[in-house]
């Protein structure tokens, strides 16, 4: 047992070393990076794809996306004209910086600002490995339910910004909203929290607002 | 490598043993089991509890909960009556044998006909870790869209059965279930699938019917 602990933890600190140097990189560049969690379904490509149109060209964005298998995010971000590189992990249920630095070697990062890593669909297994981000953000849709923060801690800990994504569907759905966002102060006290709609649209102007005025601060 | 690879699959081949120790306590019994698997929120403690109702005193039914966190699951099969254990994982991210085999134990075996195991919320785990279980049911949810089958392939193949959960919410969200079904016919032909609404109760008799009969073939 005491081996197999040993050996977890070599993993973790080789993929800490990985990620650091993925930071540096990007800093070297000037490439602010957030790394985006959420279970499966939960939104994540169209909510990065409406974060895109919502900047107007304030940033210039490049999009690495995690997946299992299948092309169909990198398809999506291509198409919507943005750089973007797929990683397939096979079996593995999240990305690792070594992914990550692969992947970044095939990005423009002369001509980006803002880098958004998609992570596997997942609410565990992201959390526990570094990629080399800035921020690191989570989104829970309203269909998933009001009970996420108590069933996975783990995942609003050590979060910086929370997106409540699907709020169209607030009256279709029995969710709490003050259970949830009493779960999530217990975890991660005074998150920033942006409740949106990429359907409606709502929300996404303060989102983009608050993160173009994170990267500004970042680079000044 | 050569030495972490030998002690992943040591430990896979022990929990493969206790998997089937755990089938031949439950024979014994002559309690049939099933694994329920599914992303976060995509509605397995509702469905069970449905299914619970739509069996209407058929079987004697009993309850393990997995979760990462909290009680709330076993809270609400215990409120309707049911035997119910609750299995933490702390950090893992699926059940194992092991911690389904200390459940059994504080399980009324003599008095039950159909043991439902809920597993961590989760596409990616649950797969690779045999519990003891005689059918494996995916639960599909409508507003997590309708790629699954494509970027989580691993989840589909190997499943006796698919749910497909909150089609009341079809109106309102982008889900072309030609493309769904589709993915699913490839991984997994002719997989027996049933469509439900726990909200309108659509379905639920089609699929507890089922489940009875296959219940009922195993007993004799």
């Amino acid at each position: 047992m005491t081996e197999r602990i040993q050996i977890v933890e070599n993993i973790l600190s080789a993929n800490d070393r990985l990620a650091r140097e993925n930071i540096e990189l990007l800093n070297s560049f000037k490439v602010f990076s957030i790394n985006i969690m959420a279970s499966p379904g939960a939104g994540k490509t169209t909510f990065i794809l409406k974060t895109l149109e919502a900047m107007q060209g304030r940033l210039r964005m490049g999009v690495i996306e995690g997946d299992l298998a299948s092309t169909i995010d990198t398809d999506k971000a291509i198409a919507a004209g943005l750089p973007a590189v797929q990683i397939n992990t096979g079996g593995e249920c999240h990305l690792d910086a070594n992914m990550v630095k692969d992947a970044l070697a095939s990005m423009p990062l002369k001509e980006m600002d803002l880098l958004i890593i998609e992570n596997v669909g997942n609410l565990v297994c992201p959390v526990n490995f570094k990629i080399g981000s800035h921020l690191n953000i989570l989104i829970a849709s309203i269909p998933e339910g009001d009970d996420k923060p108590y069933k996975y801690p783990g995942s609003y800990r050590g979060m910086d910004a929370l997106i409540i994504s699907k709020i169209d569907l607030l009256p279709y759905v029995p969710f709490n909203m003050n259970y949830f966002t009493k779960g999530v102060e217990i975890l991660n006290p005074g998150l920033a929290t942006f409740p949106v709609s990429a359907k409606t649209g709502e929300g996404m102007a303060a989102w983009s607002n608050w993160l173009v005025q994170k990267v500004n601060q970042w680079k000044s």
